[in-house]
């Protein structure tokens, strides 16, 4: 691939650790209330944060929000303390340390002297930059975006403005609904590299993946050899 | 002043109208708590807000957060409906319409000819989004960006990531803390266009404003004629 000069990088469990934050959260969550069906409460919940995603769009503070209205939809007898604890919960997710995943130290030190790297993710503008900043990751990126979307539309957008030729930009994540898909629509190259905790509302099916310009890799390193 | 070549514009009442929806959605949050004394439970509001925004930032979901956890702070009885009604309050904050200010589409006609323009606001990036669309002023804008904090730091960072020379640089703003006395410290001009309903929180002392490069208007049209 010697015509790329431009490599862009999700970060939420591409870089670092972030969905299994969620997953334990959710199991803390139905503790708070153990007299109702976990199950029940649980699809509430995901059904909660689908339909509130256009309004708040993606992060913690929406999580929070959607766990409080679940609560106060499902449980016969919410109080003070109940209310407290969910808020709690989005506290501790919003003073989690950043736990790099293997790999990403390497190769973002040697990606960054070949190539111009850029950060893109979706998220809340306030908890991803503080993330950044914990994670040390900063300097390795010529270009940092934190984008309330990740379409096709939102990456046709980024070319225009930062004056990039698609057949130049690869990006990697771990998300083919966000990483992977809209960036080989909108001319450019893509990798997936596979977490191993995915939110239901990121799955793709297969049969929805381009055929040209699509990698699949199962360690980050390996990008390395591929571009 | 000759050597401007770009101008940069605050949004939230700047623009567009929005401290008075937080100041009717405190009236509401206070009448949801008939029993409790109003001035102790806006003082409590207000220090949650200050105290969360390192961690939450600015906007709408922030302050529903804080409002929850005021509530759960301080009133005996939270339950169910109390609950759904905070949240309630930030949904309709959220579907609120756009109302633009007077003169803003005549000098954002006018000035767009003649410089490139910049929107740069703080808050919530899902929901500045939603309002810049709402809006329709999307396409005057040569750059837009939805920031965390605006400090002097914050628009260093903006010159030095597009290349800008500050001394050409005019941003206009109702917020002296946010949208004038940092882009003169950071080298550029800054017009102050005061709103009518400030947060305390942006709030600066008179003192503090810089002698050079500063200047005030009561009209936005009277912009046209600075430049």
């Amino acid at each position: 691939m010697k015509n790329i000069k431009y490599v862009g990088f999700d970060a939420d469990d591409t870089l670092w650790i972030n969905e299994p934050f969620f997953r334990d959260t959710e199991k803390d969550f139905l503790n708070i209330f153990p007299e109702l069906d976990s199950k029940i409460l649980f699809d509430e919940l995901n059904d909660t944060e689908i339909r509130n995603i256009s309004i708040y769009g993606y992060g913690i503070k929406s999580f929070v929000l959607s766990m409080l209205e679940t609560a106060s939809k499902l449980s016969k007898n919410l109080d003070n303390d109940k209310v407290n604890s969910i808020i709690n919960l989005g506290k501790i997710m919003l003073n989690k340390p950043v736990d790099l995943l293997p790999g990403v130290i390497e190769v973002l030190e040697y990606l960054s002297g070949k190539y111009k790297l850029f950060l893109l993710t979706k998220g809340d503008l306030v908890d991803q930059e503080r993330k950044l900043r914990k994670s040390g990751l900063e300097k390795y990126f010529h270009y940092i975006e934190i984008m309330s979307e990740k379409k096709t539309e939102s990456y046709l957008n980024l070319f225009d403005k930062t004056d990039i030729n698609p057949a130049e930009f690869l990006m990697i994540g771990n998300s083919l609904k966000s990483d992977v898909v809209p960036v080989i629509r909108a001319g450019g190259y893509g990798v997936h590299i596979p977490f191993h905790t995915t939110w239901v509302h990121e799955e793709i099916d297969e049969k929805d993946i381009p055929e040209r310009n699509y990698y699949k890799i199962s360690n980050l390193l390996d990008i390395v050899t591929l571009v």
